[in-house]
């Protein structure tokens, strides 16, 4: 623990990365629920995964006991192209905001992805070249995934097919460029391609897509190609457990400065970013060692653990997929169209679904224009833009810095910064032109997706 | 010097970052040719020079002979937001390349404007705000200088007017939406706001812009608006003096691993970057303490050091401009559409100039496909997308990477990358469908320009 002064910018050497990703699910008593398979709803098992998953990373998909797993040296030389990733004091934002809180936060976005997927993105790709695999699918949404996912199967040598998300592939072009770069082909969703891409666009032409629909298309295509396998970016406990690695080093950082946050606060879509940031710190917490409090945020438009119900659901629109028990607005829901950033997916990975169903973690909504005024304020403060997704996570924690103004409290807060919104200036553009709609779903609309959720004991 | 591994990305600390810009000029004995007034000929004084711009920037505009400036306290604190900018060892792309050769990089990408250019801009606003002035204007091209100038005049509470080269306007309209986010307001020029505009726009209707036109309009701008003054975001000597902290930040990395490069390679516009990289290794060379190969790299489309003549021009198109001593295609040259990054500027930087006039500097040209190819190999290997004005050094850095696989020799290549690509994807996406082409000027268009430079003794 060191007394010098807290550095703009905390960077670990690159012998301080963590060499190991931390399994939270060993330290849990309620262990989340099995994936159910969607014909017998029987739990899964890793051979009824096989044709969809790659074999390791089923392993790790329904491991629930194993505290860490080794990074491999490969994936650990590719991660220190982008990592460690700084965790940075926002000295610049507390001083705009007057406030006593210390803010600090852990950016992922200083690789081309613009976000933290790449760690997962690294992963999966190394487990599918060391099986023998010809190549990929997966599904992405604002296009960070996809991108992250081209990258690592461009440095891994696979094939990389992308189902990306209709409206956003309308809205980021340049996405499908960069993706391009590095090798990729990508196909906007719903399409013609798949059979639940022309049911899909049959019972809804003119859809803007969703995350779900995308998703069915990507394991259709995967398991219908030989060589190929499905690849996902948020959701899994594969990812989550991969992404820890961003919870290791902020721990790291923090530690090194004598720093305990008080309020560790995350945007939530499927939650791959929030699990990740929070693990090691809810590890101590579970195992009774430190206390924080913990604060999902999620966009109004899309609330599954605030507005959903937590019960066994499709992971996807088609559902072809295993079911998970997870807070959910129902495997049919569609965000609205003017909805702006990613986290548009209807459930909630199942380890945080089952960390809110016990108490030890909250949740909020917060409404499109907040978060992009949160957005805003923060770029003219810290100078990075950020991603509409990360800026749910502004908007929280610039909430509670200010709440600390009002009560002259000196709480360290710690928000995970996702990534960048370079590629999202068509939302700012919406944001800046009085264009941006609040649209959140009624009560109505909620309960009748929920009630066609699937009779599960 | 350490004997240590040489880490993938070498960061200083916070506290070793410099304290002052290094001015090369006192270290030149055959110094830069004075600035001359476009009315009178005769050498510029900072009187003529303050109603355009700041006094204290016309100080170290005019000082040949102090070697350091102090960074103010306030641009330091700054800085901090995203330097010190990491040096980057290529060892994917040393692998990818078989090659014996080293390579390094300093990266200065990693900020929201996606360039350096933000190291001279937080300087230059700095200095308006403590003139007291209300607002600035300026010119930008590729829209990284723009960025970079809204982000600092949003920290200094400063108005911020940019003309934007027309061609940049329309192929990167999610730039606007950046500066916008930051309180800028962009102009696409030549416009009919300025008289020179209007001209320009009689004369060429339908002209896709220039540089040294959106500088005539800026300029005129500034004049015209009572509190307001000029900045510009490259060729003059006070840019080149705030760019040296790049430089500063390389060698100070390098000598704490003993690594000494043989061969520094720049991309070369209006030489802000070059100029920044090589300031305290040329200072080195020029005072007899060590030596190195420097290798400006242009674009064949605007061969400004390769193809033009040395002597002076005026530095905009609508000659309201002071008159430099540089190597100039004409002030009236104009790029051809088709080329698709920056470096679209008729001159050099001075000091650039005299160096190469001196032969101290070597200086190539390259094609605009052989650029793009080096830029896709490049973020394949090493993850990062470059800018297509960085690609050009980069392009000159694995050539010469290539000679020493030939040779066997193990040199060690330094060269700057400037910047990101993320809002170039319209010109990848030329390169990717094919669409890219290698215009170069005939022999007797850049004759036509040279014959009408201005006559001086």
């Amino acid at each position: 623990m060191s007394k010098e002064k807290i550095p703009y910018k905390i960077y670990l050497s690159e012998n301080e990365m963590p060499t190991a990703w931390y399994n939270l699910r060993a330290d849990m008593k309620n262990k989340p629920a099995p994936l159910l398979n969607p014909a017998t709803l029987k739990p899964m098992e890793a051979a009824d995964l096989a044709p969809v998953f790659c074999d390791e990373l089923i392993a790790q998909e329904l491991d629930d006991t194993t505290p860490f797993f080794a990074i491999p040296e490969e994936v650990l030389t590719y991660y220190k192209m982008f990592r460690p990733s700084p965790l940075i004091r926002a000295y610049f934002l507390e001083k705009q905001l007057d406030t006593p809180a210390k803010i600090y936060y852990k950016f992922e976005g200083n690789n081309t992805s613009g976000s933290h997927k790449l760690n997962s993105a690294l992963a999966q790709a190394y487990y599918a070249k060391k099986q023998g695999l010809k190549g990929v699918t997966t599904e992405t949404g604002a296009g960070q995934w996809g991108t992250a996912l081209s990258m690592a199967c461009a440095y891994f040598d696979l094939d990389c097919k992308v189902y990306m998300v209709k409206v956003s592939y309308e809205q980021k072009p340049f996405r499908r460029e960069v993706m391009r770069t590095y090798g990729a082909s990508v196909t906007p969703s719903p399409s013609m391609e798949t059979e639940v891409g022309r049911k899909i666009l049959e019972a809804h032409p003119g859809t803007n897509g969703s995350l779900g629909c995308a998703i069915s298309e990507a394991v259709e295509k995967a398991t219908e190609t030989p060589g190929y396998r499905y690849v996902l970016g948020s959701v899994l406990n594969q990812v989550l457990l991969h992404q820890s690695v961003i919870g290791l080093e902020t721990k790291t950082a923090l530690d090194k400065y004598g720093v305990k946050p008080d309020i560790i606060i995350g945007c939530a879509g499927g939650g791959s970013n929030l699990g990740g940031l929070i693990a090691p710190f809810m590890g101590e917490k579970l195992r009774g060692e430190a206390d924080y409090r913990f604060i999902a945020v999620e966009p109004a438009s899309c609330p599954s653990l605030t507005r959903g119900r937590f019960a066994y659901d499709y992971c996807d629109t088609g559902m072809v997929c295993p079911l998970a028990k997870m807070y959910t607005l129902g495997s049919g829901f569609m965000p609205a169209s003017n909805h702006a950033g990613g986290l548009r997916y209807h459930g909630m990975n199942t380890v945080l679904s089952q960390l809110y169903a016990d108490g030890v973690m909250e949740a909020v909504s917060v409404k499109q224009t907040s978060v992009f005024e949160a957005a805003e304020q923060f770029a003219r403060a810290e100078g990075i833009l950020p991603a509409p997704e990360s800026s749910h996570a502004i908007r929280a924690a610039i909430d509670e810095a200010l709440k600390c103004k009002e009560t002259g409290e000196e709480k360290t807060i710690l928000f995970g910064l996702t990534g960048t919104g370079y590629f999202d200036m068509v939302a700012y553009e919406k944001f800046h032109d009085g264009n941006m709609s609040d649209y959140v779903p009624t009560d109505e609309e909620i309960a009748g997706n929920l009630a066609g959720l699937p009779k599960v004991d």
